[in-house]
């Protein structure tokens, strides 16, 4: 099945303890690509400036990723800049310079438009809603968005929610969407709003799927010696999650928590490299590698002699 | 196989979101030991004041805990008192009197001296030493601490951790005593210091267990919709944990992994009731249900279709 990603293409500086980098290739829709292509054929809606590179994102044509409704339009590209603290927790953003993206206003390429799986990055609900309208009769959507639009453009939002299957967001976001300080509490409220599904992303913690039957599963990160670059972890994540279950193409608890490790293997190797490097030349068996060491990190005999009590 | 638990018995005034209570059971043995004796016997080495009164413990020795070492002195008994922020993440100490526990000087019991299983509980470094010089050939020690005696006592803290089995502790505290940001190198540089294996305790995100092969496995916290009263979770960690091992009386990947499920499963039945009011009835079949939950969350199949990359 196909996958469409409606998101950021952006050129980011970054820095972290382990060093930098300039106008590296970034962006929401650039790394849920490049992490969904593994597993699903993906269609990208996104926009770049005249100054953009294209042999930046070559890559991802030899990938199967669809660049067709890549729009370039005259001016610059996105750029956005950011440095990492020493523990990696904090980061704190030098600058954002919307450029073209300010006025994005994303047109599905008719090709695009029967894609079973839809992801709508993290863009104004309002762009995310046009798209819902721009498309045939999706499987499966799924929505990611942050605090920026929570506070600014709450109505959108919750309209919007009312149109998605699956929400991804932080921890802190679902909490203040909610206005409840209870997570499980949260999730239910939010729930009500639309979602069935929630995918709770808490970064080096993990990650957590509610569905609205409340039988949990839980993905840990995977713990890393060396994390290099954590840009762009959540909408690998969410690549993972999505291509997971596009390429299984059936939407039940099981496929679910494999689609959460599936996310939780690909952010944890992305993370590995600055940019998207680690996600160029992956191998199914590197994915499958990391996917069983989650496994053995998870595993427990929940019958074990000693639960006899 | 018998535990000693050496450690604080206290009279905590807490207030949460849901209520408050005032010099109600407290204490980092007397959650130790409630939580471990639904797997094995437990001695406890503690003190208290003349003031306290001996029937708010009277259901410990109902649970097979030998109180034979708790040491009533004249003066007051330790009181703490704390309130919890709205979202139970963060507690402020509104007052700690230390009293009787100030001049606390662990006396084993000769009958004592034989268990097998020892926990030092988060008391000063020279205290811990101290109880290992008067006990015979444990089979297994593991010790908590906390940032207090990193900072103050850091070469007291290193030598007993120089002959310790388990150490417990907090993940921000992990690198506080490694000097490293990242928990897998702190981990290491915690190993050569003398514990084989780690215990990470990450409260609402979990547990970790990093033996020295670095084969780690995770524990989540269960969601709860309600948490009453955080007040000695970690203790109770701590005692479902050791009293899992002490019921099996095997040390290996397997069963650490399962004390860590039964460490987690005994905290998250603690905080749903003040003080250790849940502690003091359980049934088996409700901690192996609660492990079987954490199961549920657990489990899933690495070799699941999408993963045939």
């Amino acid at each position: 099945m196909s996958i469409l990603v409606v998101g950021s293409v952006a050129l980011d500086t970054v820095k972290t303890p382990y060093g930098e980098i300039e106008d590296a290739l970034g962006g929401a829709a650039t790394y849920f690509a490049a992490a969904a292509s593994y597993f699903a054929q993906v269609n990208l809606v996104g926009v770049v400036g005249d100054d953009f590179d294209h042999n930046q994102i070559e890559f991802l044509k030899s990938r199967n990723v669809d660049l067709t409704g890549l729009e370039r339009q005259t001016g610059k590209t996105f750029r956005w800049g950011g440095v990492y603290s020493n523990d990696m927790n904090d980061r704190e953003t030098t600058f954002t310079h919307l450029n073209v993206f300010e006025s994005f206003s994303p047109k599905i390429p008719e090709s695009y438009r029967d894609s079973e799986y839809i992801f709508l990055a993290n863009i104004a609900p309002e762009l995310q809603l046009d798209v819902l309208k721009q498309v045939h009769s999706p499987k499966l959507v799924a929505l990611d968005t942050m605090n920026f639009w929570i506070e600014g453009a709450l109505p959108a939002l919750q309209e919007v929610l009312g149109k998605v299957d699956i929400l991804l967001i932080n921890d802190s976001e679902a909490k203040q969407l909610a206005g409840e300080n209870n997570l499980v509490k949260a999730a239910r409220a939010i729930h009500k709003m639309g979602p069935k599904t929630l995918i709770i992303k808490k970064g080096e913690h993990g990650a957590l799927l509610i569905p609205n039957d409340m039988n949990f599963f839980v993905a840990p990160a995977y713990p890393l010696e060396t994390v290099f670059d954590p840009t762009g972890a959540g909408d690998t994540f969410a690549g993972g999650f999505m291509g997971y279950l596009a390429r299984t193409n059936s939407i039940n608890k099981e496929s679910l928590s494999q689609a959460l490790i599936a996310g939780s293997a690909m952010a944890s190797l992305c993370v590995e490299k600055f940019s998207l490097e680690r996600l160029k030349d992956l191998t199914g068996a590197q994915i499958h590698g990391r996917v069983q060491e989650f496994s053995k990190m998870m595993h427990f005999d929940a019958d074990g002699a000693g639960f006899n009590l």
